[in-house]
């Protein structure tokens, strides 16, 4: 039986993955009367007095909302709300599991910017955070942006921030081990979708100067029409137009995008000890099998039967940890980047095989959250 | 200490009455790959082939939202959708101890009426039932009709329908002890709000004619101006003016209003063996140990500390345990009354100081469960 077959096997029984617990039984009057009537008046007064009071005497204080519209679930696309839904109760399973805070997951029957925004804006009042997920680009980025702005809790979409994160946390520890500077390296990225982009933004304030990135079109080359403000941001006047092109002489190889579009020859033209991030799930850009004939000094995939594994669950449980418990109200650029060199030094010592930890390392999510801080 | 402060006290450690619990920890990596990547898509192909199946394999086959706009919380008012949350994360206790049944408290930053139904419209694929509670009148009513249209899972106002199945179960049985008809009695019904009115309605389905409401401005007379839609239904060419008058003559009384506005002297004036159901939460329109000297036959109130505690949660666990088992679509009129009918028989020989099921009673889940089948 494949892991699709036990999911579903698993499913089964409970149905869903998560469900209600409660912190004592309403088993007796004297429970009834303290968790309900007529106690309930209580917490309720004191919060309709002073509305910040709901983050400590509501589930606000602990609770992330996990939302996502369906339009672009793992590899296999707009498959809808209900189709996603397996999807956020299993991030729900992570968040509590290595972060300790409670995911509610909500599907969304829209996937109107706008009717999405407006629709989170009014579920807010329950959540001490929000994380999208499995929302398409590039509308992920202005809804992201609009919410952040809106809100006075933190917002965070994993596709592009946990991505991101993991990521450059990979990277700077790939590039000790191969003893080039973040200053002078070229770095092509494949797929200019929510992680993609994500990915770039990071990699280039963290400092490497010169990155390339290549669509489903090619190079996104400034000279081509129609592209969307993200991709602007990150246009290139190279006179390359494919990824094969892209990659002679290029240092790093980081693939958001999909299987098999990355070939040991496109390797080989690259420059010396060539860095492969191949994040595609669950079928990276190159099998990791082929990274020795292909030369690859150090390859890191999303897969957890290969090292390195790339993987979220390294970022978002422990960063909403730290996000709740210091009741912050912005991921900032600066959180993510401490986060991403957080997360890198918790290896004491890169090498080929060990770039990035271990998702079950206990080290990792106190060491996220403490990362908020900066 | 009351209470009200054992509530906050018992906050103060979880912040929520709730919490997300998991059906299994991702604590290696059979367990992630089999409840998170790559084995989760397995359950949304699934489901993208047919929506149905996240009835099988999602929270939706055992989940309710429980969903307030803050507007008329308790007997508190409109204390927003914040200081709700603590009263909905109790209902979800109870659903949960009770019923078995997944709760998942969502309060809103809207109270017009339009934006409440879309905003559970697109949040709905999420839930395989909802429970609106809180909700002042009118609003409450129309929110209820085009969402239970427009929906294919359950919704129920609890303030409406719980309150009157439960009341019309004890005066099913208090009419019984008292040796009336329900044809032939009076009932005046204090209170045209959420609860007042659907015990009226329900109290008229099961078969009484003769009933008379009042409200803030006295008896609903058909004569009145701006009377809106649900009072027009209830609207009466009686002479009486006031709750007073109305009670001359009346068996029976059902407060769903406000504190103390039942007199004992009023209840003189009453017929032989006068019923009177004094509901208002905390504070009871009279207060039950003025019941003797007034001259009351059967007395109940929402009270704990008294006999004959007339308590929502008699109906709504069971209730949603039935409509999610049986994947109802709609709670109908028929459904109701079933459900009143099921709990008063219940008490197996109804007596003054027993004409409703005790909230412990293991037997009442079960059985309201069944009631949704008629």
């Amino acid at each position: 039986m494949d892991y699709q077959q036990k999911s579903i096997a698993a499913r089964m029984s409970h149905g869903g993955a998560i469900f209600t617990g409660l912190v004592a039984e309403p088993s007796n009057k004297e429970a009834l009367s303290t968790y309900y009537s007529p106690g309930i008046a209580g917490p309720c007064l004191e919060i309709a007095k002073d509305k910040a009071k709901a983050f400590d005497l509501t589930i606000k204080k602990n609770t992330v909302a996990v939302i996502s519209d369906g339009s672009a679930v793992l590899g296999l696309g707009n498959i809808g709300p209900e189709a996603a839904l397996p999807v956020m109760e299993g991030k729900c399973m992570l968040l509590k599991h290595f972060g300790g805070v409670d995911g509610i997951p909500i599907v969304l029957d829209t996937q109107d910017t706008e009717e999405i925004i407006e629709t989170i804006l009014r579920i807010a009042p329950t959540f001490g955070g929000i994380n999208l997920e499995d929302i398409s680009a590039p509308r992920c980025f202005e809804i992201e942006a609009r919410l952040s702005e809106k809100l006075n809790i933190p917002v965070f979409h994993d596709d592009q921030h946990g991505t991101a994160i993991c990521t450059v946390a990979a990277l700077i520890n790939a590039l000790q081990v191969v003893g080039k500077e973040k200053e002078s390296v070229k770095v092509v990225i494949s797929g200019a979708g929510a992680g993609g982009i994500a990915i770039a933004k990071l990699v280039r304030q963290w400092g490497v100067k010169n990155i390339v990135m290549t669509d489903s079109k090619g190079v996104v080359s400034c000279a081509r029409d129609n592209l969307n403000e993200e991709k602007q941001n990150f246009c290139t006047h190279d006179s390359s137009q494919t990824l094969a092109e892209a990659l002679v002489g290029a240092d790093v190889f980081i693939g958001a995008s999909k299987a098999n579009i990355l070939t040991p020859v496109m390797v080989h033209t690259m420059a010396k000890d060539p860095v492969v991030f191949a994040l595609a799930n669950p079928d990276p850009e190159m099998h990791p099998s082929l990274a020795e004939q292909a030369g690859v000094a150090v390859m890191a995939t999303g897969r957890s039967d290969y090292p390195n594994q790339i993987n979220n669950v390294l970022v978002f449980p422990g960063l909403f940890r730290g996000l709740l418990d210091h009741r912050i109200k912005n991921v900032t650029d600066e959180i993510k980047l401490s986060a991403a060199q957080t997360l890198a030094a918790l290896v004491e010592n890169p090498r080929v095989d060990c770039i990035i930890p271990d998702p079950f390392d206990v080290k990792v999510s106190p060491a996220m959250a403490k990362s908020v801080l900066g």
